[in-house]
């Protein structure tokens, strides 16, 4: 495919991303060769890893997520820069820590305010389109299992650290969180809102729970999809098939809002499933029968090989296919 | 004055700064604004500080003073990256690290190379210039005072941790260092070619240790200057008067090499030599005949207020005079 300049393109369709973590990526990086004009709505849940470290001793917002999708939109011509963004270090006093994490920090620092942050970092990566924190506010996730039980923190529930064999009956954040207005602002303005693929209870529906966001989505104008994932993930979406997300997504959002939901439904070799069935990690199925709203989109979305996960051009060609 | 655009210039006149510290910076940023290639030579020599705690967990030269050479070369226009490369960490595990230093190793490992991370460093920094380390190998200071007792390292002389009423009879590099055949280059094809200010021991000398750059000197056809220090400094240079720094420059480089030598005549009020003096820290005088080479250039260098260090425009325009 030849890629199309998006400055000589008059009033290119705005696609706006909501998600977290790899799902984003893959989403982004697919649809940053078609001529539309790309936000990404980032969950600021995580606690984990480098990010949690970084919370921990900074106070600031989780910017892991916000730099693999600065990452995906960042100029292909300077590969050198997004590498270096994306290091990370295995020694000393930094071990552990993406070298974009420890700039954002500093440009934090710097600018006094997380946004200006993400903002000047955008720039220095020269980033192709928008990557915008769902919230400014400082929260944490908890899920309530089914017992009763309630996990703190977004990594406890994501590894996960609870018994596996329990449900996720909700999941909330503590304290309450307000919409970032320019996220409000970009969702209500697209002509295109892709929900997912991404962890369903960490990365996806963690933007639901921020206040002003789930309005924004049932107002906006713009075509709605989520992107089901690929395979099912042991104490979060257990034995789930593409009805259980949309069901869980539509507790959060309302029936009837979104329009389409992208699923796979090629089968990935045995062989391919092999390392997924130790992990207790399964092939997501059809589960169900999806006449009305949301249409569903089946096809084969699956990389060839590797990690069974969604090829970025066969997913943004089907996206790019609802504009 | 105004400023004029390099690019415009036919051939400019080159223009290479030897040195280490806040010397070199002062001497660029002055300079900057004249039509000139400039190139900074940087001793390798450091060992304080964060640059200290970078060169033993990752075994990497010392990027701090690469670092403020680079941010006086980076264009005006782009202050907030500048600004992020000197910012200094005061929490967490990066406390006392400046942004620019942690850069610098995550190009080392990710090019493999500390050159390459120097080169691309200065590409994001937009750096007018080039900042060459004077040996890309690893060695370390030391020091012989008059008692014959050695200090290793160049914190440790240049705090000093030794009895500062004893002179610095030598200092030398162990192991040995070769030059960076980058640096001799620039030397060799400068046409003007600048020593200090800096310190004299810790900044200046350290670069004509290096094998290969004093003879490069000695053989390159550009104007030599020198510029003496403002001030002495307790236990490196106390009571030295502007005879003195030459005969320890002259001592590394040879007789009869300098063509110049700036040296500061303007006293500073008692006011604001105070604090110096608690410090153990004088005015440097003349203290000799200046009537063959270097010829001494005499005036008022330094700023108006605050630190008696040099004047970047004052310095510059003396310097510019002798191309």
């Amino acid at each position: 495919m030849r890629r199309i300049h998006k400055s000589k393109i008059k009033n290119p369709k705005k696609v706006v991303v909501i998600g977290g973590g790899t799902g984003v990526f893959t989403v982004l990086s697919g649809l940053k060769k078609y001529p539309v004009e790309l936000s990404a709505v980032i969950s600021m849940a995580d606690d984990g890893g480098s990010t949690g470290v970084l919370r921990e001793e900074f106070g600031i917002l989780p910017p892991g997520d916000l730099r693999r999708a600065m990452v995906a939109l960042a100029r292909t011509d300077n590969k050198l820069l997004s590498d270096l963004f994306n290091y990370r270090f295995r020694e000393g006093g930094f071990r552990g820590h993406a070298f974009g994490n420890i700039m954002l920090t500093a440009l934090e620092r710097l600018t006094g305010s997380f946004e200006d942050a993400v903002e000047e970092a955008g720039r220095i990566l020269n980033v192709q389109g928008r990557v915008i924190p769902v919230t400014l506010d400082n929260v944490e996730l908890r899920a309530e299992l089914e017992d009763g039980a309630i996990v703190k923190g977004e990594t406890n529930i994501d590894i996960p650290k609870h018994d596996s064999s329990l449900k996720i009956k909700k999941v909330f954040l503590k304290p309450h969180a307000s919409g970032n207005p320019k996220a409000i602002s970009v969702i209500r303005e697209a002509d295109l809102i892709i929900l997912g693929p991404g962890d369903l209870f960490t990365s996806i529906i963690p933007n639901l729970l921020v206040r002003g966001v789930g309005r924004a989505i049932r107002e906006a104008k713009g075509t709605k999809v989520f992107v089901v994932n690929t395979m099912t993930k042991l104490g979060e979406t257990t034995d789930f098939t593409a009805r259980d997300f949309l069901d869980a997504i539509e507790k959060y959002l309302g029936k009837g809002v979104l329009d389409f939901a992208v699923i796979n439904t090629k089968k990935p070799s045995p062989e391919r499933l092999k390392e997924y069935a130790r992990e207790g990690k399964q092939v997501v199925g059809l589960g169900g029968n999806f006449q009305k709203k949301p249409v569903a989109i089946t096809g084969d979305f699956v990389r060839k090989s590797g990690f069974v996960r969604h090829d970025p051009a066969r997913l943004a060609k089907v996206l790019a296919g609802l504009l």
